[in-house]
């Protein structure tokens, strides 16, 4: 398969992109991967990084504009046509490329994404499925943040979509499917949320989705559903709430353990055994996230990915590919189009 | 000062309400306490505390029904005249107590609060606004899940009422107002968010306010507002994620140090510095939320509370009644009540 890759997206580009290939390329053999951006300073970035030449099976492909954060997204991909994300979706939707990732702006690639390569046939929405670390070992969560009003129609095309994405990715042979909510009793919430309810048990019903009912944050961060379904505004605080508690957490431990020579002492034989605990915090392990709705496999890294994040958000981009996601949305979407209406 | 305290609500009624009523009386010798609930139970409770005779200043209202959790919110406290809270917050209502506390059903107790002691004049809508343990020493989260559906006008009230709270309870000078959205830039979010960080910003012109605009969840944990707007469908999402986040974080923390002879040494020796951290992290010292928006002050406290959890209860009720915040937030109100439309 042939894996695109914006290599002028996010905090750290080109290098972090550059990385993230080398370590890719080194495990998975299945793979192409060309990356878009400035030729000479993808060029650079591979020399800086121990590569004279590119390694069997990379290519680099010039572009010579980047899509900026300060850039408005819902344009910056028109405006910029030689930009790498530009460039390198076109190339997907030109059938060149089977998946594209990039760490780059959340909304310049949302929209770039539904007007370039254009939403599977029936749905209404894409949106951004991060997997978010809950006691479950991971749940996705839809819509993590790309549309704040939504329609109960959008959450249930939202559900569907999760739960191919749990099942085939996550492996989770009935993915339970919850509605966050803000109480566990049917009836609760407000209407978008009661209306969604029922039409997510009638679904049930019918035995097209393991639906779980209403999930509070509290529970969802628990691992009570596999995938957690949600209007992009209240997704979005959920994730960053849970991202903000961790970081805050992890700075409170870490003032504890300097606090004095004893406590300095302790974390050094404490610390073997909060792998674990790091390991399930630390977002790079995810990948990115993937924007479901959309007719190939998009991956959003996070803009602050370090090359084993782009390395892990390839990995993630290979198993969209490998286990066809996007098709089987494809296939349910006549289901899902009748559905909500 | 005169607390009513419902001695029926709670996991732990009336054992938990007697134990903090017992540590209030102590160190509150201006207040005195009136447990409202079944005679025989509480009176019981008083002498499993080692109370023979009840203590100065406290005393026992009979009423002889208890609001369950499975009794409808909306008429559970008309259906039962006799129950320790409609029978106490009638006496609230009647001026012969300042104040109520009571760790039983949410939303029974805000119902019964609006149609018994009502709504200051102008306020649109009463909402829970529990101290959440953020990054500056606590935040005031308004609306924390009363009102799932809000207007751009409630909204507004939120911050006044937040602003009022977190300026004479919390002591903060000139509380910094967020509106907690999925973006920190002006035109972010909703429709909801966009209008009403327009009258915010009105507002702050005339100097009516201090609002610092958007705030995203993840810097809201660390404290980037003193009190944080929220319609009460996403307040909820926000609370219970930092609550499940920090259980959930404290859980595998446990683990941690459970996982060997080395670490559980570890644990020993670093222990001393994470008493601040179990102090941030700990609800029970937060008090309740104080019910705003009501004409006489209301504290729910956590359905879980022990004693100590009640102790700091009936606390927030007494810097409630002296700080008059009640009252200063009914002179706002015809402001107020001006603003949003």
């Amino acid at each position: 398969m042939k894996l695109i890759l914006d290599a002028m997206g996010g905090d750290d580009a080109p290098n972090a992109i550059v990385e993230g290939a080398i370590a890719a390329q080194r495990d998975f053999d299945d793979c192409e991967l060309v990356l878009v951006g400035r030729q000479e300073a993808v060029q650079a970035a591979f020399e800086k990084n121990k590569c004279k030449a590119l390694p069997e099976r990379v290519s680099i492909l010039d572009a010579r504009e980047v899509i900026e954060m300060t850039d408005d997204p819902a344009n910056a991909f028109r405006r910029k046509k030689d930009s790498s994300m530009t460039v390198g979706l076109n190339l997907l939707k030109a059938g060149q490329g089977d998946a594209f990732i990039s760490a780059g702006s959340t909304g310049a690639l949302l929209s770039a994404s539904t007007l370039l390569v254009r939403r599977a046939k029936g749905i209404r929405r894409a949106a951004v499925a991060p997997v978010i670390p809950t006691g479950c070992g991971g749940s996705v969560l839809i819509d993590g943040g790309t549309n704040a009003e939504c329609t109960p129609e959008y959450l249930v095309q939202f559900a569907f979509m999760g739960s191919v994405y749990a099942q085939y990715i996550l492996g989770r042979e009935k993915p339970r499917v919850g509605l966050l909510n803000i109480g566990a009793e049917p009836g609760k919430g407000d209407t978008l949320r009661q209306e969604t309810y029922a039409l997510l048990t009638r679904l049930a019903e019918e035995g097209s989705l393991n639906f779980v009912g209403n999930v509070e944050s509290r529970e969802a961060v628990f691992g009570q559903a596999d995938v957690i379904v949600a209007d992009g505004f209240s997704g979005n605080i959920l994730l960053k709430a849970m991202e903000g508690t961790a970081m805050y957490f992890t700075k409170l431990l870490k003032e504890a353990f300097q606090s004095s020579t004893k406590a300095k002492l302790g974390y050094l034989l404490s610390r073997g055994g909060m792998s674990d605990m790091k390991r399930i915090m630390d977002y790079r392990e995810v990948g990115g996230s993937c924007i479901l709705g959309i007719q190939k496999p998009i991956i959003k890294a996070h803009g602050a990915s370090d090359g084993k994040a782009i390395y892990y958000a390839i990995r993630q981009a290979r198993n969209a590919v490998a286990c066809n996601v996007c098709g089987i949305i494809a296939d349910h979407a006549a289901q899902l189009s009748g559905a909500g209406n």
